[in-house]
């Protein structure tokens, strides 16, 4: 397999670095604006260089954003090579039409290393819904979020300072708001429910509330009900009906979940009747991340099948049978409500609005 | 795919279950003793039955023990039939002779079943290790003891009450020695080593300290410290030496295989670059386990190579290197010793012999 790199940040490069001395796979080219002496391959920075050349079977995209990344793919694709890309923001804004194409042009397209870094998360996923119906997923799929709430639960630290903390150690961006308002998390949670329940979701249906609000009194009344909080997503087929949320969530202290700390990541998957498998590792980094991009590159050599699925059938959220008890903080202190729907949680935040407002799941002990 | 399926016990009758309506795979035959007449298929007590049957391509077996089982599949593999195993016994009895016979016959031999129960590991551990250069693999693999140590952690409740209620529950057999010793999970660590690390190891060479001889003031020293105990495997390659033993571990409370409860099964595996991820679940029961035994045909019917790994180099076990703290109880009372080998705790364990003692080795905080 001869692999076109699109892209050489921390992610490209670490490929890079795991595919060199491969038998199997090796990559030819990279794309790039800059000249890269050191690469022992072609480096260019003229797509069409890559389009043209047949020799290059597989194109890895790790450059991120939606363009030209999107139109990159889809020309290569119709050139008959087959597609691995990280990009999670591009496999939502056109996940059906993505699809699709693969499946017109007869190439296989991946996106482990879009959610869940260095977990094999989206392949597991797809390995057991070939064996039961999932009725669940869900999990910590943003590495930023869950190290800055490790670090204020662990020591207090507000939020302001826990977000520059995380800037300078290279965990969250100069503008965070992605990580922090859940919307990354989300993206990660549209691709899980598609591969889980074999629909599409569309991303902006999906009620989310981020950390950006989080206070210190809120801490304090977690710790005193022996509770850790977490940036969780969650989705849910019953009925068929699929519920779908990002949302801070409370769990137990003792609990494996409350325990993931840093920026590892931990995601669940429920089959309706071989029950409950957890993954964990590294939600992020070079290496864990470039391992998932590796795995489906492999995969493609070993002639996997054009997609992760088949399905993708359209499909709503609807979160009005999603029943949980909430913390619920508007103005001055949180209160905790009795079992109400999601989308009556969501309602009344969306109320409250332009006041302090926080929202955070209880998850049932 | 047309499978007969040999043993029809509790993850046999899951796995038959599991397999009902689906279009890729069907059961056509069940080997069993007794007659079955809610079956939709044939039901026979020869095998030969089933070796003469030409339009049957896999055989599953689920019935345990080295005989029949061992003549079985190497018979229905010189018929060129694939096989399906839940059997770790046999596997390590046979690793070798297995797995060169699968590849002579050009036959696939898969084993997913023998290690975990419904966690994908053994087939996450051999997509994992064509990524990267594995180093350590580890883990809660044995549900019984993990159950009991759960609930003498919890309750205080004393060993002998509390194996009597495993047995009630269905959780530990009549006769508890492989599982309470450790042999159980001695050989799925067997399975699990020779996978990551493309090795043969022998099951006897393992040094293995079973939760037998352990007794209430252990669980309270243990409870001062700030520590839980679970029965551990751990394997490590490290300057192309393997390590492994078989040892209650001693966690810090707030860490998430301590709160690995009841009979879950939790295991890790790391990579050189991409550092750990792990994988938890249902170590047993019959959906789970029979989920996987069908995750293994539907793997075969895709068209899986002969074994997970190619290699299977013998290689003796070596402990001489591998360093950590142990809680040694020889006599009246435990003590903490300093850094000692592996090689050293189970030399000193040996050494009193006759006494009630007890080893657990101390996880780095």
């Amino acid at each position: 397999m001869n692999i076109a790199l699109l892209g050489f940040g921390t992610v490209g490069r670490a490929f890079y670095e795991l595919a060199l001395g491969r038998g199997d796979l090796r990559v030819t080219t990279v794309l790039s604006r800059r000249a890269r002496p050191e690469l022992r391959c072609t480096v260019t920075d003229r797509f069409e260089d890559i389009l043209r050349d047949r020799s290059i079977d597989t194109v890895v995209e790790v450059m991120g954003g939606l363009e030209p990344a999107y139109g990159y793919l889809c020309e290569a694709m119709r050139a008959g090579k087959h597609i691995v890309t990280a990009n999670k923001q591009l496999m939502c804004a056109h996940y059906d039409e993505l699809l699709t194409l693969a499946q017109e042009c007869g190439v296989s397209l991946r996106c482990t290393a879009a959610a869940g870094g260095g977990i094999p998360w989206l392949t597991s996923l797809s390995r057991a819904a070939r064996l039961d119906e999932l009725t669940a997923v869900g999990g910590i799929l943003n590495g930023t979020t869950n190290y800055m709430l490790s670090a204020m639960t662990a020591s207090g630290t507000d939020y302001t300072t826990c977000l520059r903390e995380a800037q300078a150690l290279g965990y969250a961006e100069a503008d965070p708001t992605a990580d922090v308002e859940g919307y990354d998390a989300r993206r990660k949670l549209v691709l899980s429910a598609n591969l889980a329940f074999g629909v599409s979701v569309r991303e902006e249906e999906i009620p989310c509330f981020g950390i950006s609000s989080v206070d210190a009194a809120d801490f304090a009344a977690w710790r005193e009900m022996g509770r850790v909080c977490k940036l969780f997503v969650r989705a849910e087929r019953h009925d068929g009906r699929i519920s779908a949320f990002v949302c801070p969530t409370l769990f137990p202290t003792a609990s494996p979940v409350a325990q993931t700390n840093g920026t590892g990541n931990l995601v669940t998957l429920r089959g309706a009747r071989f029950g409950e498998l957890s993954f964990s590792g590294a939600g992020a980094g070079g290496y864990p991340t470039g391992s998932s991009v590796l795995s489906d590159c492999v995969d493609i050599a070993e002639g996997c099948p054009s997609f992760y699925v088949t399905r993708h059938e359209p499909k709503p959220i609807d979160n009005s049978a999603a029943v949980s008890r909430f913390y619920l903080r508007t103005g001055d202190g949180g209160t905790c409500t009795g079992p109400i729907t999601v989308a009556e949680a969501f309602a009344r935040i969306e109320r409250a609005r332009g006041e302090q407002v926080f929202l955070a799941r209880l998850e049932e002990e």
